[in-house]
């Protein structure tokens, strides 16, 4: 818990804008990734996925609005390395841009809950409510196994890619610490609670890419 | 009217198709002028508007389902034509993409409104309906105005860039039209009503680029 209310509040609302950003990043992501469909159906699947961001960007943002804080300039600081995450990880085929979806936003929404279940209502609630269902992470994991089955040798491929994901995101994930490091409060008071909290993290990793037959 | 029953069921099929495919492609182009908006509250706008055409999407992809019509098989013909039409337009900047937007989809809804006014109950609702509110003409229309009032020699730009989005987009139709002349049936019955609507079209058409600013 950050004890002092006002340090408190000013990090829930720089929490509500990286998350707010995060969808529409996602959303703009999604939609390119869209592209890449083998078929008509899946494309329309992936463009509805990216769709249902836009409705979280809208919460976050009347959120926001609510707190009192400029939605745009609160989100600022997270376009450079949230933007430099996707330049660097940009999908060449289908499978990538669906491992990119599977790994990437699995670790993503789960560092996003931990974070919630230490604020108060509602924010606590609303940020839950904004992580991704499980619709999207099912019907990823399901092409990836469904591809490494066709195609074993898919399984090294995109274990490589998961592993470049990884790397980039915490290399961005840290320039986010370091330039706002009200996020970190929000984490939790020692170090000890930090270190469980990755450790939390890299399990839940690890059970994601054998799921699909992925390896570390 | 079509008065062959079989016939006009098969038109309606086409037309549905057309749309939902329409509003697939239509995310996705601005899905992508999203990312040249200016700053990132006109990105959250745009986006949002992208996201509303994929609930549209939806509508049409049950109604083909409830006709026993595959939505993917449907849409198929209309890939090339519709693909073609966005990657002669692709605009460089927001003000294209935007004029884009409101010229282009202006011209696209009026034509399926006057399609729309001839088909039978639910049909006929679902048509009207799914086409764009004004919300996002009413957008572009404000920046454009905006921008030629800020500069005037922007005018001259953008009017060419209209007209090649109008000579662009007939000779797509014409494309379409030729492959499902089915579609051209739920037009009317006689080169008189055919005509009639071109010049509505046409006049619908001038009043839009009048009302920014932009000449034919």
């Amino acid at each position: 818990m950050v004890p002092d209310p006002v340090l408190r509040a000013a990090a829930v609302v720089d929490l509500l804008a990286l998350l707010a950003y995060g969808e529409l990043q996602a959303f703009d992501q999604m939609a390119a990734d869209a592209r890449l469909a083998p078929d008509l159906h899946r494309r329309a699947v992936l463009s509805a996925m990216a769709a249902a961001e836009i409705v979280n960007y809208r919460r976050l943002a009347d959120r926001l609005a609510a707190l009192g804080a400029d939605a745009e300039a609160t989100m600022r600081p997270y376009v450079a390395p949230l933007e430099r995450y996707h330049d660097q990880t940009a999908p060449k085929d289908w499978l990538e841009a669906l491992t990119k979806a599977y790994v990437g936003d699995g670790m993503a929404d789960d560092f996003y809950h931990e974070v919630a279940v230490r604020l108060d209502s509602p924010d606590r609630e609303l940020v839950l409510d904004v992580l991704h269902d499980s619709t999207y992470a099912d019907f990823a994991a399901a092409e990836i196994r469904n591809a490494i089955d066709a195609d074993p040798k898919v399984a090294n491929r995109l274990s490589m890619w998961a592993r470049r994901l990884v790397g980039e995101g915490l290399s961005q994930a840290q320039r986010v610490a370091v330039e706002r490091p009200s996020l970190a409060l929000l984490l939790g008071d020692d170090l000890d609670a930090v270190s469980g909290l990755f450790k939390r993290l890299t399990s839940a990793h690890t059970a994601r890419m054998t799921a699909v037959g992925l390896n570390n």
